[in-house]
């Protein structure tokens, strides 16, 4: 018998989960995904160690449930003996209330189903995973984290669009997301520099979805994203900061309702729709069409414009942080980035950012730059652990 | 007799006018405007010393067709012997060809007609104007001036949208708008300063109405506003950036249709709808009340932060500008704007800034922080003139 942690990450159609050991610092043991649910489900699995645990698909028509009684199944068969004590979900809204994790009951459930209207594509597949591991594993505690309460402590300034003040307290907020995520990198740029921990940073969180946070001492002080995940800078399929004229000129002119402009700018736009080719970062890069070249242009003008905005919101920058796919593994789009960003401190050490390396900024630059690999299940994990 | 050169802005109810003598340098004769069109309408206007002109209500009914009349009436009256040469319009949209004025004949006034449904607003009311003055002034040069024209020859990243690739080539553009104002400051900035003229300039266009505008070389490089003149700042009724995620929310939600969301956004937001007592920062600044404060403060977070951005596309920052209404006069918003741009190299001179000033930043500072009245009719004037 062993006390475990599994964590849950349950999108439309797919759920992520990893299993720890339980303690002081959890031990990864699997990590894997269901995805394809309802379609052509299809279960993988590794051990920490790399060895493949499952890579198969099961009979179509179950949904998050049969996902889940799988993803239970096969812990079992490859960890006999594996007791989960906690199960720790990511859950994208946590609303104007939730600034840390939450043990879940049937008040709390009550109320995240409160913010559905907030994240309609998200928030009812986390909250259905909560009910199917609730019932899965009663007597285990249902933790809930959430990707804005590392948010939740930020200067109104940053909180509030400028509406009439009756939509802020009514929940329309700039909520940011991505915060298991900056909150993982924070404390880890903390560790690695605690002088530039407590000072002034700006984490790119640059993967198919992307924000940036700045933070001073700490905590959360702005970021890029706002109400939804589709704000800020332009992502795999999302527009990014886009003019609201435009949409109101989709549906006067162009008699488009809320389904068509939201598949269009959720899933037609950003690097996919610039460019007509891709929306994956890896497969423009390695394009030669002068369209390709254009999206990842935009993308990285508008990293380094938003990382102009955050600078003046912190007044100034102490660490620059790249992580995510892209902000961990392309060296050409933190060196587009970084180009021109020498004014305000920047320099890469160009062998350093082309070999990825811990610290990527020039020996002499007043500012520092990192590459820190993300890793939002541990965030989980943790929270989990102290509900267990 | 003598040529003279008419500017008109005409508004859903309002025109005012302009009128210059013509020469190398028009020298201005008189200024005015009808307000109330169609409801109670009245006629102002004072000469060039300031002596009134004119401060009369006249007979309700009428459109722009009567408010022109009168203001020939006016002009005829009090400067027998003038001759309209020319009419200077600002008409606001441009669309994505004219970077420059035009004279307008039946075939540009189509073509502008197409730009309508990009600024159904304003673009109908201009082009109202244009005819008005066609059928006053046959004999006259109508020379269009347009408040996109500035911004035309920007990169291609800020002129985009993260849209798929037909959406800019069917116009959906960050247009940028102010561009009269802008191309008046920033030639002034020239002349007072040649070597800032050349370089990376942030021009703040501070009024009822606000952007900014990155210039280098005297050339546009980005703006915060983008299609429409709603996106970027807050401003007195208009909200300025925000999510597109809460226009989806509004719909869906609320089942707000384009009327009322537009109605919100253009007429109930920004720093009317954010501090509840008014959309005039002078009423703000004058008020006690916390909501007031909060207003200012997001409206100056807002603006420091977008003045980061656009270093960040100029790669630093040679001078600063301040114009328009708020701009001008406010020495509080400049005042707060400035104060956290230390590390950009901004710093002010709080007595020149107190008295408003041309010059207001320190003598050492490495930014120069200029304060230049604006005077969108003479670049509508010029541009007339060249085509009387």
């Amino acid at each position: 018998m062993s006390a475990d942690i599994l964590t849950l990450n349950a999108g439309s159609s797919s759920i992520k989960f990893a299993l720890y050991a339980a303690g002081a610092a959890p031990a990864l043991r699997a990590k894997g995904q269901v995805e394809g649910i309802g379609v052509a489900p299809r279960l993988k699995a590794r051990a920490a160690d790399g060895a493949v645990l499952a890579d198969a698909p099961y009979e179509a028509g179950g949904g998050h449930d049969t996902a889940l009684e799988r993803i239970m199944a096969l812990i079992a068969q490859a960890f006999p003996g594996a007791t989960v004590a906690a199960v720790g979900h990511r859950v994208v809204h946590g609303g104007p209330d939730f600034a840390a994790p939450v043990r879940v009951d049937a008040a709390v459930l009550a109320k995240l189903e409160t913010y559905a209207p907030f994240a309609p594509l998200h928030q009812p597949h986390n909250l259905a995973a909560v009910r199917a591991a609730m019932a899965a594993f009663p007597d285990a505690a249902q933790v809930a984290c959430f990707d804005t309460a590392f948010h939740r402590g930020q200067p109104w300034v940053s909180d509030t669009f400028a509406l009439p003040r009756r939509f802020h307290a009514e929940g329309v907020r700039r909520y940011g997301f991505h915060g298991l995520s900056y909150d993982f990198v924070s404390r880890e740029l903390a560790r690695r520099d605690p002088e530039r921990g407590r000072g002034r940073a700006i984490i790119c969180h640059l993967g198919a979805g992307a924000s940036l946070c700045a933070i001073e001492e700490g905590r959360a002080m702005g970021s890029t994203m706002g109400f939804t995940a589709l704000d800020g800078l332009p992502m795999a399929t999302r527009c990014g900061q886009i003019d609201p004229g435009v949409l109101l000129y989709l549906m006067t002119e162009r008699g488009m309702d809320a389904n068509a402009i939201s598949d269009l700018l959720y899933g037609e736009s950003g690097l996919k729709g610039l460019s007509g080719i891709s929306s994956d970062m890896r497969a423009l890069e390695a394009s030669d069409a002068p369209e390709a070249r254009e999206a990842v242009d935009y993308f990285t003008h508008r990293v380094r414009r938003e990382i102009g905005g955050l600078a003046a919101v912190l007044g100034g920058l102490d660490a620059l942080v790249f992580t995510a796919g892209i902000g961990e593994n392309s060296a050409t789009v933190r060196a587009a980035v970084c180009a021109d960003l020498g004014w305000m401190g920047v320099a890469l050490d160009a062998e350093a950012n082309a070999a990825g390396a811990a610290v990527i900024s020039a020996a002499d630059a007043p500012v520092r730059v990192y590459v820190i690999a993300t890793d939002e299940e541990r965030v989980i994990a943790e929270a989990a652990i102290r509900f267990a």
